[in-house]
């Protein structure tokens, strides 16, 4: 059984909250528009392969399982949880981790939108001046808001838990994308924050050091923060 | 078995996703926070549940269903759809509803950032002129974008189909309030755009004349669309 992640290559994006639970679990998995056009890949195999699911997603990622063509972030982690072992067994417990995952995704929007306030398909340089207005709300309330919400999860946990308990989930994996897209792109503002996100930084750091995630972090498969995906390093953003 | 539903009084917002699952279905809930002080109610009252969750939820809605405390509202719906009879009874076909659900998460997100690109804290009228070139966008490629969807989906299901075909469930009442949203926020521009929406209005037509939609429409429990809710009629962001 392999999955077939399709996501835009040459960025992290959304497509990276699917590939870190992937890596982590082990699983076998094809990054198609990433492979090579002569082997089925490329941006083109992810155009044809979208176009052909009837009713196409909305817009990459994707997950292809079988006969099953599952689009948004969170609903093909909510898929993928359970047979990767990233998610509770119980009802309640997964509805929790979804809950978590759909907070991350606002937090991704925001960040997003940081650099892209006016108009989501026009260039940054025609926005700046407005990117620096909200870059600067963000930082200030968003990242000390949403950052905060999950120390006081993880307040609730022992030490070196994560934000369910023992076991891993890929609302973790997730958590520790974000705290490291944000790093990237606002490093002045996530010093200044960090002294209150202890919890949260140091389930970043025992993310980055387990085995899967090590190795991978380490290969060509990831992909290095850039200027075309959701966390930017824009100088001028970072107050 | 009542449920409580816990969001802001005076206003629509996320809420009204969750009481229109809730009112098609002839559901038993309390809309806590609109209820009287003496009674339990109020904001305060809201206030007091939030922080007895452990952990709170990020922000309201929330629902509480006996012992769960469920936030966000995809999620709520995530969990109320089978219980409502409002999903579809295999796991491929609430996954779909889901992703459905969450683009339309995405939309609503966008349609707020009209009036509040630059600082979601601050007023719109410090904003107003940073919101008429979001609003531009928005009318101009996100309201086509994102219906066109939903309208090539309705396509390939038969005349007066819902969005998964003969059985209504709840993303198919969210869109009918994304939909009369729109409509109310951006009349002029939701006009130009019905031309390529036929089937999307139709549906949305379908979900007001629902017995029990019917009835929830014309009680005091529907809040009217207001400037303090999502979608906010401002004459100068409608182009």
């Amino acid at each position: 059984m392999t999955y077939e992640l399709h996501y835009w290559p040459g960025l992290q994006g959304r497509g990276e909250f699917v590939r870190l639970a992937l890596e982590d679990a082990g699983a076998r998995y094809r990054d198609v528009a990433r492979g090579p056009e002569i082997e089925g890949g490329g941006e083109r195999a992810l155009m044809a392969r979208m176009a052909k699911a009837d009713p196409p997603p909305f817009a990459p990622p994707f997950l292809v399982d079988g006969d099953l063509v599952i689009g948004q972030t969170a609903n093909i982690l909510l898929h993928l949880g359970p047979r990767l072992h990233l998610a509770p067994a119980d009802e309640a417990g997964r509805l929790w981790v979804n809950q978590m995952q759909l907070t991350i995704a606002d937090l991704v929007a925001e960040a997003h939108d940081t650099h892209h306030p006016l108009d989501v398909g026009d260039y940054y340089e025609d926005q700046a001046d407005a990117a620096k207005v909200r870059a600067k709300a963000f930082r200030d309330d968003r990242i000390p808001k949403y950052l905060g919400w999950f120390e006081t999860i993880l307040a609730g946990q022992g030490d070196d838990a994560w934000l369910t308990g023992a076991a891993v989930t890929y609302a973790d994996l997730s958590l520790f994308q974000v705290a490291e897209g944000l790093t990237y792109a606002f490093p002045r503002a996530m010093a200044r924050a960090g002294a209150k996100l202890p919890r949260v930084l140091a389930l970043t750091e025992r993310a980055r050091t387990r085995p899967n995630i090590a190795a991978y972090l380490a290969s060509p498969r990831r992909i290095a923060f850039n200027e075309t995906g959701i966390f930017r390093h824009y100088p001028e953003l970072d107050g």
